[in-house]
């Protein structure tokens, strides 16, 4: 029985994390949760699976949950998610909230030796070194849940770490693949949120529209697997069957496929090395998929795949202000006062500014992550 | 140092075998080889590769070699071929030798412990059940060395036997798959053995075209992997990337891509677990390839495909039946005496005739596969 703490516990990834615990309840519990500010669906998880420690955003809604609770302990804010991360009750960390409050829970697990599903972007994206670090100094095993770097992982399963030559990061293109660069001009926020292959919240939709999120995912897998930025590809594939391959040094490539489903990675980095039934799930039939296309992405089209590997490339600070920018350039074209394509733009000129400090500490990175936010802020005004 | 016994060193994979093995000369070396008729290419060989066992199908021609090459032992005929497969110098048996000769030596080379490269479909097509037992039994290694084979033993690497839900072989479905069966009546020898992907010998060729090489690998991949018939699947593939597939239970599904180079399977089979490089080959390029085709096979246009799956669920003498009436109907149809669809029909006509008998000894195999010869031989006059 594998206990598990999940932090982030009414996202995206949280409910499906949850619904992977459910469909295997001889190999799954839940040790300890943490949720924002959806308190019903909170409640619910909590009547339903019983963990024994909670935290959530808010004081107010810490003590309501703890007096429709009063058998568990309810926590809230930073040290409340904290605590959750290094739960002594739980083996493992499935670390699923969003944002760079993400960071210092992994590292608390990483330092309580749990073994941590990161489906945090901002824990490698801006701080790598400091993860990849810990995680080796404590044993700690790191296991990637979003579909591409699952899918590495798996393809390296059984091979030597000195046979591989190269990583394939498969992208969909997003919601604009089908647009030149004029036609990007006009595209609304409605436009955006409309992938064509995966859902999501709004934020991840709109990063995979721009390719960030693929930048993004050149970066952690830049950490997660050791690999030189040179030896990191990015090709379009629009059926989001192929989900990422690895070459060899024999140039044998391994591939993983499948329908996308997000509960294949995140089962897979709780059943790990074994793997598990996954239920209501298509079997991937290759045959009605007919066709499976590939094509290079355009670097001048995606800029902000530039940019990523830019700041990837660059190292140090330059990756948080890469992720602080983006997200406020996001937010701001969410809230309709920017345009899409002022989201490139805003990111542009933040890295352009910043002058990269090499391995950042963790209370450095929260502050350039801080100050990028504000110059974005401003220049928006 | 890998000590390498080759048998079938003047074929295509005998040839190839050797290329791998000149390229890594720090990792391998040929302790012996066996060839046929073409002496002059085999006396080459044993110039450049100077293993200290030979042996070749006819006593003058081994008389002739021995003059040659005196510092060597010189050996003939079904003896010399099964010394060599059991040469106590070996480390590792590559049988790449064609037809039923090819069984006896791998189970001599099995009880001798050595481990096994198996380029020769007739070992496990009319005898799996013998060799796989034997192999258990003495614990030698049976490494598949065709593509398709070679790479579902890549994709099952890392991964647990039990949690493999089904074996998805990849076909590129030969010379005639744009043809009805309507065009297939008055197709030529010159049209069959013009293979859209792979350059191999006539036999092979043929075999492709009607899709009883696929058929064979089928029966293959039952024995290799202890697979159902009901959990192999058989895809068109035109493009020949994907060389094959395993589906797992939790629905993900590895595969194993690169483009058409026998030297890949060939040199993993000598190199695993590890892999090493492959210069000379291209490196798969996906945008390139731009598109992979699959499409579900028409078992009423491909008939021996549907032969292959009867003749392997019915098991015991059956695959050897098949094997044998499809071998004299191929070299038929090379002489031109019979028609391409014919080729189904005189297997057809063997399978129907015969009354299978169960788990069948060497001899009993060897008898059905002449008399099988015999009769098809005679049906044709």
């Amino acid at each position: 029985m594998k206990k598990i703490s999940l932090l982030g516990s009414t996202g995206s990834i949280g409910t499906q994390t949850l619904d992977v615990i459910k469909s295997h309840p001889e190999e799954f519990s839940l040790a300890a949760m943490t949720a924002g500010k959806n308190i019903t669906l909170a409640a619910e998880q909590i009547a339903l699976f019983k963990p024994s420690l909670v935290s959530v955003e808010r004081k107010e809604d810490a003590e309501r949950l703890q007096k429709e609770f009063p058998n568990i302990r309810v926590l809230f804010g930073r040290d409340g998610l904290i605590e959750a991360a290094s739960y002594k009750e739980a083996d493992f960390l499935m670390n699923a909230v969003m944002g760079s409050v993400g960071l210092e829970p992994t590292l608390a697990a990483i330092e309580a030796g749990k073994d941590i599903g990161i489906a945090n972007k901002e824990t490698l994206v801006t701080a790598g070194h400091i993860v990849t670090q810990a995680a080796k100094k404590h044993e700690a095993l790191l296991l990637p849940v979003d579909s591409e770097h699952s899918a590495i992982y798996q393809c390296l399963l059984g091979n030597r770490r000195e046979d591989v030559d190269r990583l394939i990061i498969t992208a969909s293109g997003g919601s604009f693949r089908d647009l030149n660069r004029d036609q990007l001009q006009n595209v609304t926020k409605e436009d955006a949120l409309n992938h064509p292959n995966w859902s999501m919240g709004a934020k991840i939709t709109i990063d995979s529209a721009t390719m960030m999120n693929k930048g993004f995912e050149v970066i952690e897998a830049h950490w997660l697997f050791d690999m030189a930025y040179d030896d990191i590809e990015v090709v379009i594939h629009r059926e989001s069957i192929v989900h990422s391959l690895v070459e060899y040094k024999d140039k044998s490539v391994i591939a993983h496929l499948g329908s996308p489903d997000m509960r294949v990675p995140i089962q897979f980095a709780l059943s790990q090395p074994k793997r598990l039934e996954l239920k209501d799930t298509n079997r991937l039939n290759l045959w009605e998929a007919g066709a499976l296309h590939f094509s290079k992405p355009d670097f001048d089209r995606y800029r902000c795949l530039q940019y990523a590997y830019d700041a990837g490339k660059t190292g140090g600070t330059m990756t948080a202000v890469l992720n602080a920018a983006n997200e406020i350039a996001v937010a701001e074209f969410l809230a309709g006062r920017i345009s899409f394509v002022a989201i490139e733009e805003y990111i542009e000129k933040a890295m352009h500014r910043h002058s990269s400090q090499r391995a950042p500490d963790l209370q450095t990175i929260l502050e350039v992550d801080k100050e990028t936010r504000e110059y974005v802020a401003s220049l928006i005004g």
